[in-house]
């Protein structure tokens, strides 16, 4: 017999169904009892008379077939049942879970429910995290894709930071020294370069960074795209706006269910306010007499800022812009207006980070001139070099951090909640 | 004014056009002059008069931006060219270049063409390459989330290897050690006892292998899917058909012409004859005196039963089924019929191994005792064991390489030449 997903019951009333899935709740309740049988599509109530001895040593959480006839009832979940039901058992679980994952909330801590993820996962909405994630990255590939550019992959291992500075892990070659790639920021710009023009990549990045914090991952999933041929700072912005605008619609009308497990809402992408550092300085020091650290904000810094465009003009994201070069990594595009800026932004939704982009450097003597203006060799990076010899256009991209995306639109504590299994720097396993 | 892409010229006859690109070719024709333009969509032709001195200064593979009037022309290449021409040059290429990239072939050695990918990338037929690749990812992920697959995204970072043994490269971890995944193996298996129930991942995978053939890659992009509550290896087969289909179908309709580039044609991939092990050795002993290693075909065994299946039944893949336990890894199901066989296959394409899959013990208890039974520390994978405690149905999955499956559609002679940045014992950058 075809199995019939949960979410397909309803419309089977009258006919013999197979479902398969696990025990999310047992209800024996004397002579009748109720079994709560969950699937990738959803929950199902199966009525089993005369069971309760079976149900009550069935261990909630177990894998299960279940055959039965499909019956319409207004009181089940969906406004039918499976009656008539025989179960059979095909995995059983333990009899004690760590914790149940069958209540509106997760009684555990966020240490517990990472260490036992094939647990809390099972709770629907950890679930729908990552049905909402994968849902962005579908939105963020297919905006992409309708707007000319290319998938590409490039390589992790790496003979040379881009970030230009430590935090890099070290990894042994073949007896050498490799590195995990901090971006594929030079990869992408060599294949604007190399006539692809516009590319994006989807795949992790890793940062070996000491921060223990609630935004910080080790290794995380970074949305990149580089466009050649670029007119502007105002373009890339343009750009990502409309981007954005894809990835919150892929997941409205994908996932919609999985945002309203959370409460959340899709933020206003178009119309973003763009404000300069400077004058977001000025405004934190005149308004909330808080001073920013030298060329950046910090933490404290982006939620009031967040909060003054949000006061100020109903968004709750903001494009700050212009960043010093000291600041910016050495490809920065400095600004011609003044040279110690950059044509560079940072995108924050919600008061977090979530994007860094900015025009580049297309000129290959001033990017070897500002290398060594920054004591690298120019010869470490010959092969990212070449690409500026055969003619490289005027370019730019961004970034955007997928689980910092995740945390903010379902508005989660912490970044290791939209990791599945998140790398910190005491968290290696599972 | 608004770009116009080389291919959407023919289009615009008469008007007035902003053309950019690459200088494919230079043809100074003494009064009259031609500029190939080269963009991401295709090419152009830009005729000039009077301007034969810019033309022979200009270095081909130069960025530059174009304004004239697009006129049709059934001489041109799409019936269509540029009159009235003012060229700008934004990027100045070198006046010499290691190697011609408008000839119909490279004539450059492979080493060469890595070494300057940012260059052979520029020749028509090595983009091609990667545009047919971005579809196989892009058919491989829609024909598995129209099956109620969720794609995942899970650490490359891990405290063991999935396949028991050497070859791992090892990673400091804030001074401990990590090693690069080698496959997303444990974790697809995880996340679908998690209740995810079917789940896929497009991802980089490592191996540290000392090979130096032109099937190897020591970085590779990994397609994997995972899938539970199997009904048996034939279903596994099934799905990796209709997978493929799709994946070639979205390469047809959407990478056509570099399919032609390549003179290359999609397989028929419906009905795959599936063949055991132990018959395909008896065949290639039979009928070519071929004597297998045992427990795995060779490489000269995978062309030669290509062949025999090609003959028998006008297929280009087969399935290659049941291998020995003791030559697949430790989580392989056993044959209930012959234990000291599995339910397991490798997909041949063209004579080479692109699939392996299978289905996976989904007791505990069992493949406990099998790690022990290998001499491996059960407490090691007690993250990975710990899925099955909470009712890990039938399940089982297939991982495709990407590179290799994009090397034998299109025919090319070494799987480096399917990576855009190849990494082997000998090669980190570009």
């Amino acid at each position: 017999m075809k199995r019939t997903l949960a979410a397909e019951v309803p419309g089977r009333t009258g006919d013999r169904v197979l479902l398969k899935g696990w025990v999310h709740a047992i209800r024996p309740l004397g002579g009748i009892g109720f079994l709560v049988v969950r699937d990738r599509s959803g929950q199902a109530q199966v009525v089993l008379e005369g069971q309760d001895e079976f149900l009550r040593a069935l261990p909630e959480a177990s894998a299960v077939v279940v055959r039965g006839v499909a019956a319409a009832e207004p009181r089940a979940p969906g406004g039918a049942e499976i009656r008539q039901a025989e179960v059979e058992v095909v995995a059983k679980a333990v009899p004690e879970l760590p914790f149940e994952v069958n209540h509106p909330g997760l009684a555990a801590g966020l240490d517990t429910q990472l260490d036992h993820r094939v647990l809390s996962l099972r709770h629907p909405r950890q679930a729908a995290v990552f049905r909402v994630q994968a849902e962005l990255v579908r939105g963020f590939r297919e905006a992409l894709r309708s707007r000319g550019f290319l998938e590409v992959h490039t390589p992790k291992l790496v003979a040379t930071g881009t970030e230009g500075g430590a935090e890099l892990f070290a990894v042994d070659y073949f007896g050498r020294r490799a590195y995990l790639a901090q971006s594929p920021q030079f990869y992408k710009q060599m294949l604007v370069g190399a006539g692809l023009e516009r590319v994006f990549e989807v795949g992790p990045v890793y940062r070996a960074e000491d921060h223990d914090t609630s935004r910080h991952l080790n290794e995380y999933v970074s949305l990149d795209l580089e466009v050649g041929f670029l007119d502007g700072l105002a373009d890339l912005m343009d750009l990502e706006e409309a981007v954005l605008e894809d990835m919150f619609a892929a997941v409205t009308s994908s996932a919609g269910d999985a945002l309203r497990l959370w409460g959340a809402a899709t933020p206003r992408v178009r119309g973003i306010p763009r404000i300069r550092l400077d004058e977001a300085a000025a405004i934190l020091d005149r308004r909330h007499g808080h001073q920013i650290p030298e060329g950046n904000l910090d933490p404290e810094g982006e939620r009031l800022l967040a909060a003054e465009m949000e006061r100020d003009h109903g968004c709750e994201l903001v494009f700050v812009t212009h960043y010093p070069a000291s600041k910016r990594p050495v490809y920065a595009m400095p600004d011609p207006a003044d040279p110690a800026l950059t044509l560079s932004f940072d995108l924050l939704f919600r008061g977090l980070e979530v994007t860094t982009g900015g025009q580049r450097i297309h000129d290959g003597e001033t990017l070897r001139r500002r290398l060594d203006g920054r004591g690298l060799d120019p010869e470490a990076f010959a092969p990212y070099l070449e690409a500026f010899q055969y003619g490289m256009p005027p370019h730019g991209g961004l970034a955007i951090g997928l689980e910092r995306l995740t945390m903010k639109l379902l508005g989660l504590g912490n970044v290791r909640e939209a990791s599945l299994f998140p790398r910190d720097r005491g968290r290696l396993a599972p």
